[in-house]
């Protein structure tokens, strides 16, 4: 079990919190509109809470599940109440078009969080090669991992392994940069390839 | 059934070859060392035929099998030769860690291949996420293609169906870059995630 805090009140937010509640974990939900952030927590049930937004968060893992242009502002509004936090970024930081990064390159969102987050923090890039609404289903789906802090990188595999998904660990932080750009290549199908949004990239040899 | 030229003699070359010629379609092996190209020709069987290294080639499509350092060499040096012709790159432009990207970013050996190509060719971005040795066990994959030319991406589709794999189009060919990333991923996927190089990654809602 696990003891997670969720900033954000959106669609991933919503889907995160709700397996993480079916594997048992302790889930507190914190929004700016904290009216939405208790909704959501009471929409999950299993005892999940809500927080104060910018108070130190209650869970040992905090997953951001904001915009992408929110992620490195709010860390950085949170300052050292993350101190001693695993925090999971889940963002795809699109250009608008959503055919290129909206970023330069070199950089990644998970990594300018770590250069934003209190040094005794770790960052752990995560779920941003999958949609929403597929994470909703709850269905087995591989999720991709980045990061340099390997007990940090083991409790956040241990959290997806909850949430009934599989942790898929890709190295070190840097790969966010190309977890990122997996993120492109997962909408560019859904536009080109599939047809619809109703897949994930996984790890497999079919057949 | 499509008309194929493989420029190259390593593994990449024999196991694209070998299904391609298991899938009906007409196989040219062409090597800079002639030899090698022979004896892969009469490997493969199927009226395999060997080409002269630099000269026009037979396929319609040709598949640039070659170290990422040498396809864009070798393109130009094909020159005009290559006039018409619709060009797979299948390169992984690792550093020598393979934990990164050896070209500069905002550029893909893809993308390169088309500016050293005649105008009239059109260059196809495929096969470089699948390790040689799982495509070799011809299980169904996917393969994974950008490129700006419908039709030529048509064709090269068309020949991956004719492989017993399924085509996936993620876009034009300034995916490349992205498609380049996702065999650095792929890679860290063997070292850190999976621990082995028996897999691939596609797209799909396991379970």
């Amino acid at each position: 079990m696990s003891s997670i805090s969720i900033i954000g009140t959106g669609n991933m937010a919503r889907a995160i919190g709700a397996l993480a509640v079916a594997g048992g974990n302790q889930v507190e939900v914190i929004g700016r509109d904290q009216s939405k952030a208790a909704e959501l927590a009471k929409a999950l049930g299993g005892g999940a809470t809500t927080g104060e937004f910018g108070a130190v968060p209650a869970g040992d893992i905090v997953v951001v599940a904001l915009l992408y242009a929110s992620v490195v502002p709010v860390v950085t509004r949170y300052g050292d109440a993350l101190a001693g936090k695993v925090i999971v970024d889940i963002s795809n930081p699109f250009n608008s078009a959503a055919d290129g990064l909206a970023i330069p390159e070199h950089i990644s969102i998970a990594q300018e969080v770590a250069k934003a987050a209190p040094a005794s923090a770790s960052v752990v890039k995560a779920f941003n090669t999958i949609f929403g609404v597929v994470l909703a289903q709850a269905r087995p789906l591989d999720v991709f991992i980045a990061g340099d802090d390997t007990r940090a990188k083991a409790s956040v595999a241990e959290f997806v392994e909850s949430l009934g998904l599989r942790p898929l660990d890709v190295g070190g932080l840097h790969m966010a940069h190309w977890l990122e750009g997996m993120g492109l290549v997962v909408m560019g199908l859904a536009r080109h390839g599939i047809g619809n949004f109703d897949f994930a990239l996984g790890a497999a040899i079919p057949g």
